[in-house]
């Protein structure tokens, strides 16, 4: 087994049994809510954001998994962000990651709250973090929540969800990915560093870092939508295309998207050079996503 | 003007400016996002959690009107919820308080996010809260955020959309409406209370004075979709009728209703007896809207 797929594993473990018994310890009532939340988040995610969360934190010499509230809580955001962005009125997908989408099990209002409760109890969850100075935790829940909102993920969605059967123009194309996936990845590593206590040098780099990450993963994930298949990836291939979406290759060609691709892949490794051998998970997460092939 | 209006008016007003002033800071990108939230945030609300959250630090003697940014999220958070509320797949209602609904003016998909948005921008604006120690804050926001969530509002309309068409029990009602309604109030008071100073004491008479104010608070709102008059209440009247909605008129009809009214507003009323003449806006509050007739 490679050392990312260990460490993933690892990580994933303590995410997945942080969920688990975070639920179990809520009571569960309704039932109907816990079964539908419970249905996505444990829908076969990669845990990603956690995991950036908890590599950036190693990155700076702590230990990524005295965060996993915060970690956890990055995902039940994640999550609900899934859930409403299938729903009818957005992308109106009837499956995700092979699997029947939440509004098509439990229907569209069950769907909506959900989504809800998930943004809302991932606040509560992140805001049970111990071993942190309180005036930190506040400054990276609040930061994570901006992440999340108006001028991040809800923004960008608003855009993409504006722009169906347009051709957006480079700068509304960059702002809108960076908002809708980039700011939560951004978030997440940010998070990290910054509850394991990295100083500003640090900080800026990892910032780095994280903006280009966002950006190579969008574009492969643009590239991939197009030259993917159905079996691989789980979702209808060339459902941006159909629903006439602007994406990186739409406005840059496949050459092009991918050149730009590796340019920001080149930027993200320059900018963990400081961080030495500590990085190296961060290194691997980055070459993993950006040469998958599904 | 008496001096619960006057109280009224000048809380209102900070509580919008505060509001405006925030969303103009935000720079307003994309701007259809921010019209939508705008929209619904400035449609005639009454302020009644973010005043019972001032009221409440009045009551404990501190000063309501230093925790604006709290409880301006309060109002947030109870904005996105009437704007999910009203889709077509929960409610489906086309006019609140007289005006078009957020969904009826910008799509479904568009409220949706707009609801997203109030709620996650929620949390940066009560993160913002200043003068108060963050481990104080921390402890605020995540009570707001367990109220707001599952075992909170979230969790009280999954069971109120799931009863249409049946006849609750009162232990389920009462549920219901503890978790849709009283949550958020309880949370607007105790909020107050503890960021104001409140000691253990005086914090456990708040609370009960919001529970008994919840309970009253719901049941005349039943009986005033019964009895009310479409002019009057801004929205179709005997909706939750026709939609066959449990409610304390359907289960103990006008009379039993009333009596049940009168014994919560008695309890809340005992409830603040050791304030004094601090709780004078909490006392004018519960009697104002219990006594309404629109």
């Amino acid at each position: 087994m490679t050392v990312l797929k260990a460490y993933c594993q690892d990580k994933i473990q303590l995410i997945e049994g942080y969920l688990k018994k975070y639920l179990e310890a809520e009571g569960q009532y309704p039932p109907l809510l816990y079964e539908a939340m419970a249905y996505s988040l444990f829908a076969g995610g990669k845990r990603l954001r956690p995991i950036l969360l908890m590599a950036a934190a190693d990155a700076v010499g702590g230990r990524g998994d005295q965060f996993l509230p915060v970690a956890s809580g990055m995902e039940m955001i994640h999550t609900y962000s899934l859930i409403h962005d299938d729903l009818p009125a957005m992308d109106n997908d009837d499956y995700r990651r092979g699997k029947l989408t939440n509004h098509k099990v439990y229907g569209d209002g069950i769907a909506i709250l959900a989504g809800d409760g998930l943004l809302t109890a991932a606040f509560s969850v992140m805001l049970s973090q111990e071993n942190v100075e309180p005036a930190v935790l506040c400054q990276v829940v609040r930061e994570i929540s901006v992440a999340a909102g108006p001028r991040g993920m809800v923004g960008g969605q608003v855009v993409d969800l504006a722009s169906e059967g347009k051709m957006l123009d480079e700068e509304t194309l960059k702002w809108m990915h960076a908002a809708k996936t980039g700011a939560l990845f951004r978030a997440s590593i940010r998070s990290g560093a910054i509850l394991a206590g990295a100083d500003s040098e640090q900080l800026q780099q990892l910032t780095e870092y994280a903006e280009q990450f966002g950006l190579a993963f969008q574009i492969t994930d643009d590239i991939l939508d197009v030259v993917g298949s159905q079996e691989k990836i789980g979702k209808s291939v060339g459902s941006d295309q159909r629903n006439d979406k602007a994406t990186y290759v739409s406005l840059y060609a496949l050459d092009g998207a991918r050149s730009k691709a590796d340019a920001a892949v080149a930027n993200a490794l320059k900018a963990l050079e400081p961080f030495g051998a500590q990085a190296d998970i961060l290194r691997k997460i980055l070459l993993y996503l950006t040469t998958r092939e599904e």
